[in-house]
């Protein structure tokens, strides 16, 4: 972890790829007493489902605090380790966030890797949506630190575009541990009497049997756009991103939740009745708006935008714009359909 | 479990389905002392890797003896139960198979059943080959007993011939067991306020987050070939092994593994220069057979078929017939094919 040698995905070198589940992060699960992984409290649900898949128990997994942009405080994960020591926890992984779901926040990795060298802890970088990024030579920054990670998620179905599913596990081991944590050496699937190099087969060192052949996608696309098409996609993404922001700005009856630095465009939309004049139940009404809007683009077979809450945020919009057949005019579209549709609410 | 209400699948009721991983058989985890599951020893390898996963570590699988076509024993069953209770390990899961990867063995669910009911254990089958079956009048016989199972997992992606992946666990439970163990309730996800019944909702009952409606291909093919149509399928099947299976008796250089009851056909495939004078080493010549012939079929790209050992016997070919593009013509061309490229062996 120490060492600076840079991962496969910044060499672009999707041969040192593993194709796996985003769910799945390696854990050496005989190596050591599993008490104790730490995860920002904005990072993704599947760290304490994996937790509880594993048998760990989701109270395995500490929650460090999240700044209001969504970033992890390296100071408190610094705590909640130490916080977890004193109880006789082991702590032994730490999972930080490049592109959260809903805010798209990067977690400070070169501090949160500080930490975890310190303290002799595996660093995971859940990259599946901010992990693309890298291919772009402007944008790449937001990464910085990600070149001493232990393993990262990469998902190249969400911001590149592949087909639904293509996740990868970048690892820095090459001790081979994925087939010393999965293989179950079952010789009637994975004979060893093969005419070529059985280090090729890959079949034995994964969670699943059957499956499909998901990094050929990726393979191929990458083949067919070239590095500098998918850093175009990227670059594109993040224009039109700033598009929307600069229209969202603009427009009367959209407020927005935050300067974004990422793809994720959060919004409210107020409609005029809520507008002009603050009732005491404003919060609990603006909480309203955006459900009954997407009942309504739902029935209406216009559109499918996304909506949460977010701690203290009410219900707000989540625009994240990565289809590379998206434009301007699509932009413009979604701004007044929402207008249309929420003008009488 | 001993009410004998059909399972969904007997009724060919696709919304009943929850399209899951295979390796996924849902426990819940937090209700018991998890010590011992129950398989034969023929059964898939993924049982002991769930087992490796779920944290239960896989000295807690139980293997039973198999017979020497490859079925379950009850009575080992029983005596195994009755010495992990011996041992203070609490039984809860038994893992029957339907269909087994290599002889394509259906182990007898009934006596099964009995010694399940017996014991107050979950009866899980893994039909992912053999559930197929189900559909045919002629041949649903092979799964007596299954209408009585706690949980069952199909691969229409098998038989079926459905595209890779479509696996389906079918659960007797109707206490929305899948979102008891598996729900994780990311409200920022899974939103409760819309506007029709969120229980429609799948997305919080499984393991992985962004995945494929895998189910939307095996619905589809239904519809497009209705019940009969699967039907013909799976018959088709049986009648193409029962003619592979007449040539293999019938053409010398051939040696059937054993009589089948299922779409596997096993054989070794002797040259004429063993099969003259049997030497000492004859097993171990003749396990380097299949891995040679192989060998040649790959590189001239004329043939793939699969083979391994199986217990003492060595390697022989396993020819699965399911494709249903498959004709009599084709099983000529394979048994030709491997009495060309075999010749000289």
């Amino acid at each position: 972890m120490a060492d600076s040698k840079p991962l496969p995905c910044a060499d672009g070198d999707p041969v040192a790829m593993e194709a796996l589940l985003r769910e799945v992060f390696s854990i050496v699960v005989d190596e050591a007493v599993l008490k104790g992984t730490s995860a920002s409290e904005k990072c993704h649900y599947s760290i304490k489902k994996g937790a509880a898949f594993l048998g760990l128990g989701t109270d395995s997994v500490r929650v460090v605090k999240a700044d209001e942009r969504g970033k992890m405080v390296p100071e408190d994960l610094e705590r909640q380790i130490r916080l977890a020591e004193a109880e006789g926890a082991v702590p032994f992984l730490v999972s930080a966030t490049s592109g959260t779901t809903v805010l798209g926040a990067f977690d400070p990795l070169e501090a949160i890797a500080d930490v975890c060298q310190r303290h002799g802890l595996w660093l995971h970088v859940d990259a599946a949506w901010g992990g693309s990024v890298l291919l772009s030579q402007t944008h790449k920054h937001l990464l910085d630190g990600i070149q001493v990670a232990d393993s990262v998620t990469w998902n190249p179905h969400k911001l590149l575009g592949a087909g639904l599913q293509c996740s990868a596990l970048l690892l820095r081991d090459t001790s081979n541990l994925l087939k010393r944590c999965h293989g179950s050496q079952a010789s009637y699937l994975f004979q060893q009497d093969k005419f070529y190099d059985v280090a090729l087969d890959t079949g034995d060192k994964v969670v699943q049997c059957g499956r499909h052949v998901d990094c050929l996608k990726l393979w191929l696309m990458w083949k067919a756009q070239g590095g500098q098409g998918l850093e175009l996609r990227v670059d594109r993404a993040f224009a039109l991103a700033r598009y929307l922001l600069e229209e969202v700005k603009k427009r009367e009856g959209f407020e927005l939740v935050m300067e974004p630095e990422f793809l994720n465009v959060c919004f409210w939309f107020v409609p005029p009745s809520l507008g002009q004049q603050r009732s005491p139940n404003y919060s609990q009404e603006l909480a309203q708006v955006a459900p009954a809007l997407k009942e309504r683009m739902v029935k209406e077979g216009s559109m499918m935008i996304g909506y949460q809450p977010h701690g203290a945020r009410v219900n707000f919009f989540r625009v994240v714009v990565a289809n590379p057949a998206l434009t301007r005019a699509d932009v413009d579209f979604l701004l007044d359909e929402l207008e249309r549709l929420g003008r009488d609410l």
